[in-house]
């Protein structure tokens, strides 16, 4: 099987500022130990996808932090977006220059912030999402199943369970009844008592001329897009005069939502997409009183606080509760955790060298 | 006249830690600007008191700090006490130093860590308590007029005022009625408004032959100790095998609360014992919201924190109140400020090489 990947590594990530930067986002940040986000995303696909077959795609701020992880890729394979044109473009982009390759190839998406610990799982989700794609030519997606009723999540409604000849021993393959937006905290506590919703975490597999007729039918720009990529035209030329120019809307309302058939395979790995520093409380040690710590840490009178140190200096508690408090070589900050949606507004008041 | 100096710089400052640390106590940091409480002690004496009459007390811990500050004296102006034994015995040896050189001259003890601005006053107010042992031949020490009913200082009861001849420009000089120990918040309150109270901040001026016969008087292992070393007994000896025998009492208990008659020279300038945290508050730039700070901040819904930032680094803070934040190299402090008095507890906990 010939399988390509495109990783999306463009994301902000400004909620967990300030070890997160603009030129340092989510993906490049060591969360969890010593290996960052994106180094994770690529160490998955080891054994799985040759890196020549691996694209990703990042912005001129992080091309730099990106080319560093991601050194056993061929330069080439590293892709600068000259403008943010949400992942509907992003994506026609990545399936232009796999069509331009392999016209026939099978292809996958990838984001490439999120935590996943069970590779061989991720692996074995991928092989049956592929084989889903080849066998039926549908777009498939990857769905999580949903551990609470989070509101911030889009959630994917399933239906009939199919048998793919291809796959008879990985998760299981659903039909994708409709997509669901983020639902209220009502409709989320709703979805999981039914138990037929999972999450959508952004991961798609799809052969090329699969996505290519679905591009063609509901979002002709991009589908015209990827026809010149996948004709050979001049890529630096297209990427900084027609890249601009495509429209910014995100491949869930071009594509997904639109579509006559959708397949989903049920994740067979762990998940999460950390997105604030409350999110990484569960992944770090706890050190009594609830308090979690990257660092040495004394507390005295002081609980429920998220503490990372990127200098893992000494950081003393007392008398305080529900904080995050992070510090890097030039900024800290302390939070109420309860308040730490707020963090965007905050980074907006900063000088513009530490956002 | 001949005015000697001693100046008791060995106060383990634990409560502005992390800043301070067992050697480097609140006198050896800069809390205001450029200048160390130490140095600033130094420099109000400049012009008033020549540096060969000047005598720091400090103990072995702090001995390389203060050697570092102090580089105008004669090294063996500086000396670290063998071990801690309170204020009396430190006065004893201080007195027991000037009196092996001039066993008429008058001299004044001063604590290292006081924060006073006005200079000229200071001296003034030194000129009339000098005049006023040396007219008078009684103990002397400085009042100052309380600014609020605090409960944490010992007060000074005063009665009639004096008329010196030597200083008839100066601060006025009142007999003391007695030395009134921390009282709580109704009796400080009581004070305040009854009018005749004023601050014990720990300086007084005497004459050597008045205090000798002071400590003669009420502290004879203390007087003793003083003639050995007024007769010129070998200082190294006396201060390695006898100092650490002396008994450990406060000068006020020892000697100011038995003596038949004190005087107290009224404080002609501004004076603070900046004795935590929460006590510097009004000397940092206020930056709105109540918060202040000696580094760049930037708040959102955060007020009446207390930042200080050894490294200059900026401080962000969102949703917060109330709260100490300090940095340092190697440690970070977050405190509720209405808990800040435990924080020698907290001290307690943090590893020896960072107490």
């Amino acid at each position: 099987m010939s399988l390509y990947v495109l990783i999306l590594a463009g994301g902000s990530g400004e909620r967990f500022w300030p070890l997160s930067r603009k030129s340092r986002p989510k993906q490049l940040l060591a969360l969890f130990g010593e290996e960052t986000l994106l180094e994770g995303t690529l160490r998955r696909l080891d054994g799985l996808v040759p890196p020549q077959n691996i694209l990703i795609l990042t912005n001129a701020d992080q091309e730099a932090g990106v080319r560093t992880l991601a050194k056993a890729l061929p330069p080439e394979n590293i892709v600068a977006e000259p403008a943010k044109r949400d992942t509907a473009a992003a994506i026609a982009l990545g399936v232009g220059w796999v069509a331009a390759r392999n016209p026939d190839a099978t292809m996958a998406v990838l984001p490439a912030d999120h935590l996943i610990h069970d590779a061989v799982g991720f692996q074995k989700t991928l092989r049956v999402a592929a084989a889903a794609a080849r066998e039926t030519g549908e777009l498939v997606t990857i769905g999580i199943p949903p551990t609470w009723a989070c509101p911030g999540f889009g959630y994917i409604e399933v239906g009939d369970t199919l048998e793919i000849a291809g796959a008879t021993s990985g998760p299981p393959v659903h039909d994708v009844v409709r997509f669901r937006e983020k639902p209220n905290a009502e409709l989320a506590e709703q979805f999981l008592r039914q138990g037929n919703f999972r999450w959508n975490a952004g991961m798609f597999i799809w052969t090329i001329p699969a996505i290519r007729a679905a591009l063609d039918a509901h979002a002709p720009e991009l589908g015209a897009f990827v026809s010149r990529m996948g004709a050979g035209e001049n890529f630096p030329s297209l990427l900084a005069d027609v890249f601009p120019t495509l429209p910014k809307i995100s491949i869930d309302y071009a594509v997904m939502e639109k579509a006559a058939r959708v397949l989903m395979v049920e994740s067979a790995f762990d998940w999460d997409d950390v997105g604030s520093w409350t999110a990484i409380a569960k992944y770090l040690p706890e050190l009594g009183g609830g308090n979690v710590s990257n660092t040495a840490l004394t507390a005295l009178d002081a609980d429920n606080n998220i503490v990372f140190s990127k200098l893992k200096r000494r950081v003393a508690l007392l008398g305080v509760s529900d904080l995050i408090i992070v510090e890097t070589d030039d900024a800290i900050l302390v939070c109420n955790r309860h308040e730490a949606e707020k963090i965007k507004h905050l980074i907006a008041r900063v000088p513009a060298e530490l956002q």
